[in-house]
């Protein structure tokens, strides 16, 4: 089935885990890597994730272009992107796992207060009769396969679950917003969630005016991508007490910058962009079932809509 | 319906939230706490949670005894519990819903690493390759309500989950072992949560030969009772690394003593037995009904079998 090389385009640690899962899914494939890919026209199939600038124009017999990952902003943000080759992306049933428990955790930690318990248990202090727990309400901004999981999840554990998302959703047991209903929904929720796709139309979108919206003390879960965030305003938020905290996972440059002062503000939770990360097992089989049905003219699972951005 | 005044017998921050809660739902009762209760024997109902030692004597006129939460070793453990009259428990709804979260968030702080993430955001390092999740079985030491609870929420979140009680129980997508499976169970799995009632048979339950039987680098969350843990045994298990690490409610003497090790030791985790707190609201309504009943002769709900101890 495959008669050229796959290439690869990615961070060597990346770009390692991938050749291995298909040294175990796909044995037959040769897969080139990087600078091993010495002859880019011999090329039909081309997986990337965050590739180098300007390393797409050599690919001038693709057949199919691959983001391996759920988001496609790295692609969409390159000005070489081939604009008649089909792009596709991997959707990872274990991608919803992962997220989902990141965020459940993150919103767990602020509902029982465990910043708390980390300190009392430094200084050796039994605090047995404090609150332990805070009454919120959750919010999940973005609907996508990725926030109806979590949001359906939280519900189960017996919160409240609000919604937003541009076109109207019918999820069982979650209030969902759409459309002009943004600001209402942020004024009935305390805890908001981002799961949105990184667009223009999001871009920014995590700003002072938005969180001008929730109510005060409200505390921010992101997890979709750093561009969304605006973090001078969200440091300003945080000093003025209308954010209560933040658990993040994303940041407007990444690495995080060793300047940056979100690393200790001490309302702020960090993780290195790791809430949920592909697992290439998954991505090898969905990456040749494509394959197949684009030698069979069957149409593409997963592919990306140029005009939406994902 | 309450011609008599009701007992009270409690710590006094404990004792003022229940105070609250009846002046809200059951304005009409007098409830007198500790030393306000000068005259015992008028008293028909007390409500007691770490009632003083021989404190129970003087009440010679009970018709019904309750505990202020869903277990009763506090009470079971006293020579001078009133043979002849009936003893119930508060089974609070929203105990499962605290007691469920707060094993969720331990178990999800053991796989997603996140002592490493916090412990990189201190140092500033962003270690976006390390694998950020550990594969984890998960085994529910005790199925009754609260038990159950949790391995169907932590099921739903989409892990393994296998379960244990003395007798057979039937719980859809859990792996129930019961009777003489204990070891079958425990080499089974490798997060081990333990919600079984403080009874003759579950002290010290878990000590060194029970470590032993789990897998090496298995982790504990202890949500029942301290007595069941064995910490001497516990401190070895993590020293030989036979337990990876382990996330503490209970202990045996509470408050924790200044001087145990547990405070500062890396791998244990500390809430001061604050997973599921019974909420009083919620409880007087329940007493309420349950007087009631003894007015009415109607059979009691959530009585105690004196015999099982729970």
């Amino acid at each position: 089935m495959f008669q050229k090389p796959i290439g690869l385009l990615t961070p060597k640690p990346i770009g390692e885990s991938w050749i291995k899962a298909f040294q175990k899914e796909a044995p037959e494939v040769t897969v080139l890597l990087n600078e091993a890919l010495t002859d880019p026209s011999e090329v039909e199939l081309l997986l990337v994730w965050k590739h180098p600038k300007s390393s797409l124009q050599r690919f001038n017999n693709l057949q199919l272009l691959y983001s391996l990952g759920a988001g496609v902003d790295h692609l969409m943000s390159d000005p070489d992107i081939p604009k008649d080759v089909p792009i596709c992306r991997i959707v990872d049933p274990l991608l919803a796992f992962s997220m989902s428990n990141y965020i459940v955790y993150a919103v767990l930690d602020f509902q029982r207060r465990m910043d708390k318990y980390r300190q009392d248990q430094q200084q050796k202090i039994w605090d047995h009769y404090a609150a332990p727990e805070r009454s919120i309400r959750i919010g999940v901004l973005g609907l996508g396969t990725l926030g109806q999981d979590a949001a359906l999840k939280l519900k189960g554990l017996g919160f409240d679950v609000a919604g937003y998302s541009p076109s109207p959703k019918n999820i069982p047991e979650i209030t969902c917003h759409h459309g002009d209903q943004l600001s209402a929904f942020l004024q009935s929720v305390n805890v908001l969630i981002c799961t949105v796709p990184y667009t223009s139309k999001t871009h920014a979108l995590l700003n002072a005016s938005l969180f001008q919206q929730l109510p005060k003390g409200s505390y921010l879960i992101n997890v979709a991508r750093g561009k969304v965030q605006v973090e001078k305003d969200l440091l300003e938020a945080l000093e003025t007490h209308q954010l209560s905290g933040a658990f993040l996972d994303v940041f407007e440059t990444e690495p995080l910058p060793k300047d940056s002062p979100l690393w200790h503000h001490p309302k702020v939770q960090i993780t290195p962009h790791i809430a949920s990360i592909t697992k290439p097992e998954a991505g090898v089989r969905q990456i040749v079932a494509n394959w197949e049905r684009i030698q069979n003219n069957a149409p593409l699972e997963h592919q990306v809509n140029l005009q939406k951005g994902y």
